[in-house]
């Protein structure tokens, strides 16, 4: 039943030469690779002006400078990221650029941050679209978290698809998204040119404020690049692109850039123009939209794409996650298991443990993204320093044909991106102080984890000049529980391996019963050797665990192996299990764990 | 560590022997196992107050000569169960005596009406605990599930500790309770004798009430009869008694009588007398309280112990809920697993399963006990009747001595009990009709688990003339994932076994990996015979289980049998076992439940 439903939702599994007609076309990469980039727009502006209101209304002509500088960190990071995919085709982004420029350890906080991040992005993201969804119907409002929950299933449900399937379901509403604001954002240009817009809801720029400061204004820009979150998706994607993907993925970047910076510096400037004050109860997106259309279809429109694409966000990090999952496990950094593809090619595991982690954390965090938002963007601009600084290392170790002009576009990529980090910390210290707890815990974990990989192949390679040590002779211990054809059956299958010791164990709890059994056994099967043990404690695993230490004591003197076979007992339907106690289940557990000894399991079926 | 925390909760392990040392004196005893009936004093009169209510204040009269009723039935009831303590001494109580007398499936009607009612004795008494609780500190009132879940957790940890603790624990509150009720009735006795309380506040006995009916009066009795739940508890746990265990048990019976009827009378009659209307936000006690002392010390004092007495209430749930399920468990009804002692002697099975059950109801009903008293109520007077019932037809069958006052006494109760059950059903019987559904679905259950165990007892039992058929052979395969160590172990131990056919198999997920496998093997170890699977779907388990059908069809035209040897790979620390896939388990799991094959499990302990 269970694989029935697993078929249903995931569909069949596909062979693994089916791989190649899974991989992207430029038109679907954009809109699933961008689709977090994207959607940053519906908060990043706001964020601007929350900071700014700080101070009073008049200050928010500064969102104007602010939003030309976040521009010119965008066209900074995309010049840059365009040299990365270049220079790795084979994808991993700011992990492989890091670890190969910069050493391990610099790779491994690159790669920490970003495995965070695209879990934090799942949050961010799919809570903040329930947001948009639950202030659309507020009556869904109680059930937010569970909403969220319910989305993150139904990506995860998409991903574990296959990713083309996903993208062709993902596609359309990115591109009514960046359709709806660019007829938004056209509206209000034509509204302000023909003049219908009155001018006097804006201080002009230029005004002076009174209390601003230059602190304020970095946690101003600081809170504005959080629209930046997610433009490093497409470098670390490369392998998902058709061939030539590197070409391919440069494209599409190039067409995120503009998109974005079209859509932002159109919201930002509209938000000014327009005086619009930051709500709790509405956002600034939507607050421009109801002042250019009116609450009528159009309205409605920009709020619905603009909840869908921020749900769909998330699934930039469904793509990413597990790519990077794969390097870091290839790499032994972390489980083996995140390298296996599941039934449909995905990397299942990385989409479900991204899953799970995303979904902790909505729950934890009550779906409140305001908490989450800042963590999000240093665990972005982390990665982002970092790749630029191996960039740069690079070229100053490669020198190919024309790397002064490269070095220096990184050079500025990693001066701007590491002064964000900066700002960050200094004028944001409080939300985001656990980085510097956690960074280091994962990164420690990487190495440990990496430490026991290399000790279990050390341990486990064979070489020429020494051989396994092989027994002499082997003991073949058989727990019996009475008199019966289970007993028959696996004293059958002992006798067969004709050991050289057989040992029959029986546990009594009392007197009586260990006396009759030992009659009934003599009769029975009187070559087999048979031990009473007495239980005090009516427990059978403790006497029979330490009856097994003393004869592998002996065994061990002698080099003989110890086999000890488990009658097992396999009833027609399942829930007869919960009938019979599971002895042999728990001896099975405790002796395979703590000794060095076999355990063979004789299955008796039950006809009936 | 888990061990360790059992330890302290629960005490060292107690020998077999220590037994005897865990019965109860009649002082214990009756502590113990009367808290049931003497809490129902908190909630009875109020149930009828509650009911005649709805026609008006004037109809409260009628709750003297109701009283009077229930008295009736209390002292029928108290004959009857004498009588079945004598005649039982092996306790059992309703299930035993409807058993023997009326049959099998009387005996399981009365056996499950009791099991579930016990575990409606626990949520309803801890609920009703709780209610007190809250009431007396509003501040923990919106925590009210989670105390209630709390308390059932420390009730079940003291039962696991073995039943003696518990008494001494338990016996204070409930002597503490009598104690509190008996100064609460003197004194208002005392205040109406010397003419303290006007008398106005009260209805004559005998003024006529408009709107007053048969049915509601019924319906108002049936209500009162749920202050008698839980008489039945001594006869049932008299194995728990010291010798002579009838006559001790007995004796405790009567005095429960007493003080049940004394406390009753008291409080039905100081309700009338006062003129006390029940009220949603004050119990009809803590009125009877605050009227007859204020607001003060002995009023808090009362309201403690009812408390206290209600949430151990549930404690007789927890001496009767396992003696029955052993019962029932011996006669092959239910799980063998509720005849096994646990480290303190007490029935652990049962006692968890009880606080398992009990927490779903308390949590799924949100600890509202009103909705659950009536079905408590209905499912006690089912196994009152059938036991009455049957103690008439033992009379019949027997005719001992004097056997004709017996079996009126029985007589007696059977209609009386048979009578309210009857009310029961018409008069509330939106509230009870569930268990029209769910008495004969557990029945049902009960069938067929007795169908189960026969069935087994039969396939296992070994007849003289036909001996198990022995196989001719072994044909053992090793899955093998690669050339290491713990391959070459494992197949070490599969060459010992000496078998007839030794295969290893190894699945490939690629054309080229298999190639280069197979070279190396046949370098490595040219005497065993490789075959390799190639796996298109990247599973390890389907193309091994279908391999093993073609070799298990093979061999039973042999008549060999198939051994699996799997390697087993143990790492040091548990955390450890994240790191590597678990397919060795996956194979086992698989290979057992679906086919006749020994599964050989060989560890490979790692070292660091």
């Amino acid at each position: 039943m269970l694989s029935g439903l697993k078929r249903l939702l995931i569909g069949r599994p596909l062979k693994s030469n089916e791989l190649c007609e899974q991989k992207l076309n430029k038109t679907k990469a954009l809109a699933i690779l961008s689709s977090d980039a994207l959607s940053s727009v519906a908060y990043g502006p706001e964020q601007i002006l929350l900071v700014l209101m700080t101070v009073g209304a008049a200050a928010f002509w500064y969102s104007i400078p602010i939003g030309v500088g976040v521009l010119i960190l965008l066209l900074a990071l995309i010049l840059s990221y365009r040299q990365v995919i270049y220079a790795y085709p084979h994808g991993g982004g700011a992990y492989v650029v890091s670890k190969s420029n910069l050493g391990e350890n610099a790779g491994l906080i690159a790669g920490g941050s970003l495995l965070v991040d695209y879990i934090l992005t799942v949050a961010v993201s799919i809570s903040a679209g329930t947001d948009a969804i639950t202030s659309a119907f507020p009556v869904l409002h109680p059930y937010h978290v569970l909403i969220s929950c319910l989305l993150v299933v139904f990506i995860t449900v998409l991903n574990l698809r296959g990713i083309t399937e996903s993208a062709s379901i993902l596609a359309y509403p990115v591109y009514l998204f960046v359709l709806a604001l660019f007829i938004l954002i056209g509206t209000g240009l034509y509204q302000i040119a023909s003049g219908a817009v009155p001018d006097h809801l804006h201080a002009p720029v230029g005004t002076p404020v009174a209390g601003i400061t230059l602190f304020l204004l970095l946690r101003a820009f600081a809170s504005g690049s959080s629209a930046l979150t997610g433009v490093e998706a497409i470098s670390n994607a490369i392998p998902n692109f058709r061939e030539p993907a590197p070409r391919n993925a440069s494209r599409t970047l190039a067409a995120m850039g503009v998109l974005l910076a079209l859509l932002f510096a159109g919201i930002v400037y509209l938000g000014y123009y327009y005086g619009i004050v930051p709500s709790e109860k509405e956002t600034v997106v939507s607050q421009i939209a109801s002042t250019a259309f009116g609450r009528g279809i159009l309205y409605y429109f920009v709020q619905a794409t603009t909840a869908m694409i921020l749900v769909l966000a998330a699934n930039t990090g469904y793509s990413a996650f597990p790519l990077l999952a794969v390097n870091l496990a290839k790499d032994k950094y972390i489980s083996r298991m995140f390298t296996v593809r599941g039934d449909r090619l995905g990397y299942s595991n990385g989409i479900i443990s991204l899953a799970i982690l995303s979904i902790i954390l909505i729950i934890v965090f009550e779906g409140r993204t305001e908490q989450l938002i800042p963590l999000y963007a240093v665990g972005v601009f982390i990665p982002f320093t970092l790749a630029q600084t191996g960039m740069m290392v690079k070229w100053l170790r490669e020198k190919p044909g024309g790397w002064t002009a490269r070095f220096i576009v990184n050079l500025i990529g990693a001066v701007i991106t590491f002064g964000v980090l900066i700002v960050f910390f200094v004028t944001k210290f409080a939300q985001v102080w656990s980085v510097l707890v956690f960074l280091p815990l994962i990164v420690i974990m990487f190495h440990r984890i990496k430490k026991h990989y290399d000790a279990v192949g050390e341990q486990l390679r064979i070489t020429n000049c020494e051989r396994a040590p092989r027994a002499h002779g082997n003991i073949v211990i058989v727990p019996v529980a009475g008199i019966t054809r289970v007993v028959e059956n696996s004293l059958n299958y002992a006798k067969s391996l004709q050991p050289e010791q057989l040992i029959a164990v029986y546990v009594a709890f009392e007197r009586e019963q260990e006396k009759q059994f030992e009659e009934k056994w003599n009769k029975w099967q009187p070559d087999v050797r048979l031990v009473t043990l007495h239980s005090q404690y009516r427990s059978i695993v403790q006497p029979l665990t330490k009856f097994i230490d003393t004869i592998e004591h002996k065994a061990n003197e002698l080099n003989y192996r110890v086999t000890v076979v488990i009658p097992q007992f396999i009833p027609k339907k399942r829930w007869h299990n919960a009938l019979h106690n599971q002895s042999s289940l728990l001896i099975r557990a405790r002796l395979l764990y703590r000794k060095d000894i076999i355990v063979t399991t004789v299955p008796f079926h039950l006809k009936k």
